[in-house]
């Protein structure tokens, strides 16, 4: 499994991928989800992926060597995109693309199939900062003010703290740390979700990278973070009064 | 979709369950999940159920009218069987019987199929109380000092507040806290997990229901603790430092 979260405010852009895959708990292993594209000051663009891996890493091979395009019979790559909504298509070729290049397997083949979804974030000098959630199929929607953040993988235990705390004028800081808690809670309830953490941040405007980071087990923020929630919750769940209902059924 | 869950703590039993059904998000209903058996003093369980709800109300049926028991031809109701284990099989063979008796229909005509999933909770005088999860295929697991509680439906959303929180000694009225808290966290990202809320509670050795209460959109105790909840959480990670990380990229 994977968990996959981008966070788009008004500052910039947050990506976070954990780096756990697994064929089976038997059979674990770690690999980087998140990619980085840029020609800083020009493009740059963050590309997260959940799902079968072998997919995921053929469709990472046409962004970077390139995808012939159908109506010019060019090779492109991700990176020669004039923006992004037309990198966000090109991602979409390439899942096309492999999953006719491999064919259909019976579903006994490959537990699970050949699903995958993607993250794609940046900006291209000239355009805005945007972010696509690429599905199987090569569709795609994007994030807005409404819903600033879109998540892949195993997204559900990471999803109420997100609900409840991004908005479009969260700090970028901010929104990094609500990443990394969202993070927590999915790492905390499901074992296929795992350390090390690749993190990048995309500041608005800027056509660059601002912090690309990976953390591991022995990070003291995001220890001292897990710490510090956890113990939050806790006392929160404590400082609210018990029910009022009779009868609850106490021994005293 | 659903949600339930059961806590057995020592002091007792608290099940919880929502009440919405629906077939697509245009056909919502409401019907009540949470269902009491009791001979007070005697034996006491509660029934909740996730799934189809043609099949969760033929087992209630069965449960209820009586079900043929294959070796001695009698008919048997669950309140008649000796022992909560007993009574866990006892709804087993209710999901199977009433699987046979629909038999089976293409996956088409009922998205979702006749996918089933009980928690049947309760103590008989003399045995211990008991929680069990019985699955579509009859067969169930228990509830253990482990694991103190068991969910069906949509069970993600609300798992990580109970997976820190919740141990074997937790008091019974704090069990019924973190579970509304559980409940609260589902219902805000699962439209389809709605009020009203019913619960109770089974005081371990009492033998009968200490608390059986219907929570609805008027509920003063629910309403104040979705608040105090919702803003504990910002709280919790607002105080939490920012990361430390060079180069975010915030504006200043």
């Amino acid at each position: 499994m994977t968990y996959c979260v981008g966070i788009l405010v008004s500052e910039g852009l947050v990506m976070l991928a954990d780096t756990r895959t697994n064929a089976g708990v038997d059979n674990i292993a770690t690999y980087r989800k998140l990619h980085i594209f840029a020609r800083p000051g020009e493009k740059v663009m963050a590309l997260a992926s959940a799902g079968n891996l072998a997919v995921s890493q053929a469709v990472l091979a046409l962004a970077n060597e390139g995808l012939e395009n159908a109506e010019t019979g060019e090779t492109e790559t991700l990176l020669e995109m004039p923006s992004m909504f037309a990198a966000a298509q090109f991602i979409g070729r390439a899942v096309r693309a492999v999953h006719r290049m491999e064919g259909r397997v019976p579903e006994q083949a490959q537990p699970g199939g050949f699903e995958i979804s993607l993250l794609l974030g940046g900006q291209v000098r000239g355009g805005r900062l945007r972010l696509f959630l690429v599905y199987s199929a090569g569709n795609f929607i994007e994030a807005t003010t409404d819903t600033p953040y879109l998540q892949i993988g195993e997204h559900k235990y990471g999803k109420p703290i997100l609900d409840r705390s991004v908005e479009q004028h969260t700090r970028l800081r901010d929104a990094l740390k609500l990443g990394l808690i969202s993070m927590d809670s999915t790492m905390r309830s499901n074992l296929s979700v795992g350390l090390p953490i690749d993190l990048a941040t995309i500041p608005r405007d800027a056509c660059e990278i601002g912090l690309s980071h990976r953390i591991g087990a022995d990070d003291a923020y995001f220890h001292d973070l897990r710490e510090r929630w956890s113990k939050a919750l806790g006392k929160a769940h404590a400082a609210i009064p018990p029910p009022p209902y009779e009868n609850v059924g106490e021994q005293t």
